[in-house]
């Protein structure tokens, strides 16, 4: 049997070893543009800031390891130009080569997302990926004025490693807080934080980009900055023009899959970045692009294209980051996110202390969505302890849980990290009354 | 409608709260035997440790605050020395007089279990609780000998209250390792710790106390003790005593309790660490007197009595403690609490980073128990990131999910504070393998 993996980030290196565990006798080929398998993109901003000293230290494992202890024929530099039905036609330095599969899994992962603004080709001006990153750590070093658009996670944790390097960045944002995906009460708090720190500019559009040789000015509807070096974290989209050509794509252009990760056609998968999940929340198809997400769809694919059979219950979009010592987080639906969905929504905002009242620590705000019947929808925290409501919360909804459930779901009690009434409790008991329950 | 709850900690005064709110009408009557109300034992090695520095901070709400803001008639300084099947007889220092109910709440509590061996009356031996805190507090800055004896939560949570005013003290516990409600895989790591500051002894039994006016010596099945203070924290049992003349008792003397926190008899309710409730993981009635759970079926208890329908689903005993840096948390039964119960259990033990393999940060050792079926019975862990795990774990019990939960629920990812396979995910992996999944 023969198997094709297109692209060795996380989701296609999973699904190839899981495919040579379960079948050790088949041939599976990894086929990567870069010369990095299972590279690990959430941590640029790492690698931007100097908590990591080396590029390759992102890489979860090296080429040799898959090679040798997994005996995964995984071919670096080395692009996949055309696919078609039981065939794909794969590029590197030397030569062209028609490769005939059996099984095909597209694990092409998603790109950073252009403005599509003029100028934006300039020297000085960098997406966050992969490709980019030992560059915009260089540049960051030696420039003067950093402008950096877009506040999403990528934007704020690309802030952060800017100031660590001693640099004061301009941060430009289309909508009108940071993290615009988080409801204004929990944007408030980071929006407070960040201008401590960084000239933010809300409410702002990038129109251009301008310089001779490079990038010195930018300019947006409001005003214009110098900059040169300017880091854009716009968004993302999947990889999917190859794939588009024999399946058929879904939500956002990414490849429709089914729950065990099949594509439109027979013996081909989709998995991680590239691929459409379901939204455990909405019930819709979705697309999530996040890590974990990403190795657990490898996962599935490669069972279920080794022959046995697993399904993947969807995606919550659990996310973490953080600024400098704020904690934040979110998983499901924010408020406005949830009423574009079209549910009916009740909300609780919730400021706690996370340690017992006679003890010292931080605060958390926690908002906490639902639907009118009671149906948890989303969580969103900010401060201390977010990461423990996060996870509870994950859980949670996987589970479609409601506010009676969220209410009684016993959380361990200990002083100096949590209330005894947890704020998810009094998130909960906020929610009775809205619901009317006693 | 005249409602008399007995005691004024936790649940009797969430319960009374509750009744208040629904029916302002009622005359709700509290008797505390002590001048404390929603006082929180489980504070008490914070005071003795010295970060609460009033006694009187460890109450979450004041006597006044009751009696002003929610007009419930709290009486302190008052025991209840009869129950009878409408009345109560109530003794303060001026007068014994009777008080007629139509409800009744026993919120009698847990005190602390007595070892049962010659001198443990000699002045110097205390057993943790909240009449002793005080004296403890002042017996240990003055004391040169001091022995510990128990070391479950309380008695490890005292530890580190001596050690942290500087005194270094003997440690015997009766079982082969601390913590013993853990496995031993988990207890070892506490164990290494714990011997780096205490003279720890373990499998030993205290068989007497020794002392003209106060306790001089501490005597063991294998040695003895030169013992100056002794601080027992050898496990609780319900004050039950006084409710059992007119309702049933059930799992260890706890009062027998339905869904909705009623007794054997009519209009009479218990609720917090004086009555039994449902183990979500057993589905058996049990008897969990931790704070959360009290707190929670004290306001179920409060909503019935005011006329009003809810069901408490059950505890998971989770909880969380720690032992200077390490963080350790348990939920659910360990496997041999599950085999003890009937269960034919798997497990899965891993130890891993708490961060991307390229950030710093420490280590996380965790075991999961589930059934041959998959079915999850409990989580422990120790170390750092504890707290999030147990958190997880909590809403996953409570959910009676199963290990291919466990490997699907989306946590998130952020590469300071997990790994992108989570300790979690990769136990469910593990797990797995051990009953035959792909």
């Amino acid at each position: 049997m023969e198997v094709a993996v297109i692209g060795g980030g996380a989701a296609g290196m999973t699904a190839a070893s899981r495919i040579k565990a379960i079948n050790p006798g088949w041939r599976v080929v990894v086929f990567e543009k870069s010369q990095f398998v299972s590279h690990a993109p959430c941590g640029i901003p790492f690698y931007v800031s100097g908590f990591v000293e080396q590029f390759k230290d992102l890489c979860t494992y090296s080429v040799d390891f898959f090679r040798s202890e997994r005996e995964i024929d995984v071919r670096t530099n080395t692009k996949v130009v055309e696919v078609g039905e039981n065939y794909l036609i794969a590029e590197n330095i030397e030569k062209s080569y028609e490769y005939e599969w059996d099984k095909l899994l597209f694990a092409t992962g998603a790109k950073a997302d252009f403005l599509g603004v003029e100028g934006e080709n300039l020297e000085g001006v960098f997406h966050v990926d992969v490709e980019n990153a030992q560059k915009i750590k260089k540049n960051v070093l030696k420039a003067e004025n950093i402008v950096i658009v877009g506040s999403g996670y990528i934007g704020v944790e690309m802030t952060e490693a800017v100031l660590r390097l001693g640099k004061r960045p301009t941060v430009i944002e289309i909508q009108e807080r940071p993290l615009p995906e988080y409801d204004a009460e929990i944007a408030a708090i980071l929006k407070v934080e960040m201008e401590k720190y960084v000239n933010l500019k809300l409410s702002e559009t990038v129109v251009a980009f301008e310089g001779k040789d490079k990038v010195e000015k930018l300019i947006t509807n409001k005003n214009e900055y110098k900059c040169d070096l300017a880091i854009l974290a716009v968004g993302m989209r999947p990889n999917s023009e190859i794939a588009k050509k024999i399946v058929k794509l879904g939500k956002k252009n990414a490849i429709k899959t089914d729950s065990r990760m099949r594509t439109s056609l027979e013996n081909v998968f989709a998995a991680g970045d590239c691929a459409e999940v379901i939204n455990i929340v909405t019930g819709k198809p979705d697309w999530i692009p996040l890590a974990a997400p990403a190795n657990k769809t490898g996962y599935v694919a490669g069972v279920n294209m080794a022959g046995k059979d697993l399904e993947y219950p969807g995606s919550l979009k659990s996310q973490i980051t953080s600024f400098f010592e704020l904690e934040i987080g979110k998983v499901g639906l924010s408020e406005h996110e949830a009423i574009k969905e079209g549910f009916e929504t009740v909300s609780a905002f919730v400021t706690s202390r996370t340690a017992a009242r006679y003890l010292p620590d931080g605060l958390i705000h926690l908002k906490v969505v639902a639907d009118r019947s009671g149906k948890l929808l989303g969580f969103q925290a900010i401060g201390k302890g977010v990461i423990a409501r996060i996870y509870a919360a994950s859980a949670l909804l996987y589970n479609k849980c409601n506010i009676k459930d969220l209410f009684f779901t016993d959380f361990p009690y200990y002083p100096p990290i949590s209330r005894v009434w947890d704020p998810l409790v009094v998130a909960a008991r906020n929610l009775f009354r809205k619901v009317g329950l006693p």
